[in-house]
């Protein structure tokens, strides 16, 4: 039997109606860019695997680094003990976070990244005598899966069974050079209404919501409005992070830097999973007291992880290479080059680009939607190239390490898919 | 610089209060149950890294296995898209999980799975158009520490800054056959007045409650209860699973099967995160659907890891091996032995077992507690053993593959830390 024959047994996928999508495809192989199925049929991981491997699947350079430590310490309580690569990690990511982080948290995935980050963000304020329930957030944010990140999520049509339990979020729209001072305004209002511990945003681009991209400008004069205000600010920059706006970090481009930072996917280098929620010392300094219950008492098995902490380690002497750093500026400039000739097609309603993140809206009506996400996708995947469209945007987000060859086949691609829709 | 120096500079650990515990002890070495530190000292890891390890530290069969999954494919979306491992996984677990257990989902920790049981059981009743909003849990029961996951915890006092968040949950106490009546008139008024969902519980043992036991037969009576309200009964087996408890689930002891397991921890034979949330069909079926919003949209970016799954296939092939089952036995009656010699020490007010699980309670006042667990955790570590008290509760939870030699020396420091208590 196949394997995508043996996987309808028992497995169910994440995120999958299996009635209305019971096929997958099966990978047995990746390197580099290239994923093979059990078929043969090679495949250009133009999303990086969910945004993970930037430097390339199964790098040797990586998984050699992680074996060795595989075989001198592989797991250890994290509360009251530490070991070697979660020392040097720490010191590794906070040369390169923006100079206001000072002290790192571990946790598994993106979404306790951001349910450790509300945690201290209410507790910042509990901790002080200042007892604050109500968080803001964008509309169309994507943070996460559990109970404390779907709430500061957008509402979504999937939420139905559980919106009773979220918390109290105020929602405003992202900044489009526009609204700034409607955005303003609302925020006024939640404030003179409502006492708030904490505004958690992607900064610059929004992932799950197609790849929204907004203002630096606007989204300072928001952190700046949340600053003046003592609202903990909270960066999800679980998708943005680690070069692929251009910079290290979408905050970064922003004058304001957050009080707190959720870090995930590419954070590993695509092998393990884990998150980091980084923070200021004017955040971590609340919690640090005489007495036990002002502690963050939060804690998961495999916090800091030894393996998964020395692939992160790794993955951060490659992205500070010259290597990768010129690689990141020529797939910038390459994915310049694709916008400026696709833009004017009559099927492209628009495109976007933010650093290695690339997006096209396509010019279709909305009822098509529904099958035309799925058309796309299997035409992609049938020419070779792996891209998940979202509703009717398609987005490259490559890794680094994607040849030029490679990137005109993705570009190609996308240019014949445009005859089919 | 030592590494326990550089430690205090950027990280902040789990469940710690830095500033009454300054101290970290840098872990450079970890091999079988023996962890050794910079400073060259030995520690027998008589609690298996939070109850992980199982099969020992950096097993040379794990971790080669896993190199060669490292080495071919790391990492692949899992929606829409399958591998080898993960189909493996799904095989040899429902093999040995029980029988009305049919389908798998992964996550990345026990907070995560357990938030995945609650989801599924709430939208269980959601899909077929009956909204329930309340969830059953147990007293001083433990399933994590995101807001959901709080939420079925028993209330602690560090959750003040975030109960205000919670869901609505009754709780109920274990039953410790001599309350059955009571507990069953108090879930006949729970139903009378609320629709319940679901009931979350950890069967049996009750890990971060210091070990609390409760009785199999007690437990089928409420899980009877539940099957007889159509509420979804949610096994928190993070803890208690893969053989812990003499068999390889808690729930194997109990006639009634519950609807969901959560389980992580010694999943992955100590030395990846991951977690798996399982379930009947009949959970399965009622997400199965042509409507896309009745499918269960959760998802993590690393889910069903490769590398993680080749871990934990590794350690289910150990753990049904001959020789894992017979240490499990050797260790079970040695336990028994040392309580028996044990028990009738005036300083012991009460012990109790379960599999290889052993906890002591130590007869001693309230109020000494707070300086009495560090005392006998650093009086412990100082004789070589690595034991962390919960309150005046010491329990061992050691690697199924400790010595006897090693057995005897645990043991001996316990009775030692007796005459300086």
């Amino acid at each position: 039997m196949t394997l995508k024959e043996r996987d309808k047994k028992h497995l169910w996928h994440p995120l999958t109606q299996h009635k209305t999508h019971p096929e997958t495809i099966a990978i047995v192989k990746a390197k580099g860019c290239v994923l093979t199925d059990e078929d043969g049929n090679e495949y250009i991981d133009a999303i990086a695997s969910w945004y993970t491997c930037m430097y390339g699947h199964c790098n040797d350079d990586i998984t050699s680094r992680v074996y060795e430590q595989m075989q001198q310490l592989d797991q250890v309580v994290f509360s009251g003990f530490t070991h070697e690569p979660a020392v040097k990690l720490s010191e590794a990511i906070i040369e390169i976070l923006p100079k206001n982080q000072n002290k790192i948290f571990f946790s598994d995935n993106g979404s306790t990244s951001v349910e450790i980050g509300i945690k201290m963000a209410l507790q910042y304020h509990f901790n002080k005598g200042d007892k604050r329930n109500t968080l803001i957030a964008f509309e169309d944010g994507f943070h996460g899966d559990t109970f404390g990140a779907m709430s500061v999520s957008g509402l979504s049509v999937y939420n139905g069974p559980f919106e009773d339990f979220f918390m109290d979020v105020k929602r405003i729209p992202t900044p489009n050079g526009k609204n700034n001072d409607a955005i303003l305004n609302q925020l006024k209002d939640i404030v003179s209404q409502d006492k708030v511990a904490g505004f958690v945003y992607e900064p610059l681009v929004q992932g799950a919501a197609a790849m929204k991209m907004h203002t630096a400008e606007g989204l300072d004069m928001i952190l700046k409005f949340c600053k003046a205000n003592n609202i903990i600010t909270v960066a999800d920059e679980v998708m943005t992070g680690f070069g692929k706006t251009g910079h290290y970090f979408a905050s970064d481009y922003v004058d304001t830097k957050p009080d707190i930072m959720c870090l995930s996917k590419a954070l590993t280098a695509g092998l393990l999973p884990m998150a980091i929620t980084s923070c200021s010392q004017d955040v971590y300094d609340a919690f640090y007291s005489d007495e036990m219950s002002k502690g963050l008492f939060h804690g998961h098995t495999y916090s800091g992880n030894p393996l998964a902490c020395t692939a992160a380690l790794a993955g951060i002497e490659l992205l500070k290479s010259e290597e990768i750093q010129s690689n990141i500026k020529r797939i910038i400039n390459s994915h310049q080059k694709f916008g400026a000739r696709i833009k004017t097609h009559p099927k492209v309603l628009s495109i976007r680009q933010t650093g290695i993140i690339f997006a096209l809206d396509l010019n279709i009506e909305m009822e098509r939607y529904g099958n035309l996400r799925d058309k796309l996708f299997h035409f992609f995947m049938k020419n070779g190239v792996c891209l998940r469209p979202l509703g009717n945007t398609v987005y490259i987000l490559a890794p680094y390490v994607i040849t030029d060859t490679q990137l005109q086949k993705v570009y190609q691609v996308i240019e014949d898919a445009l005859e089919i829709v």
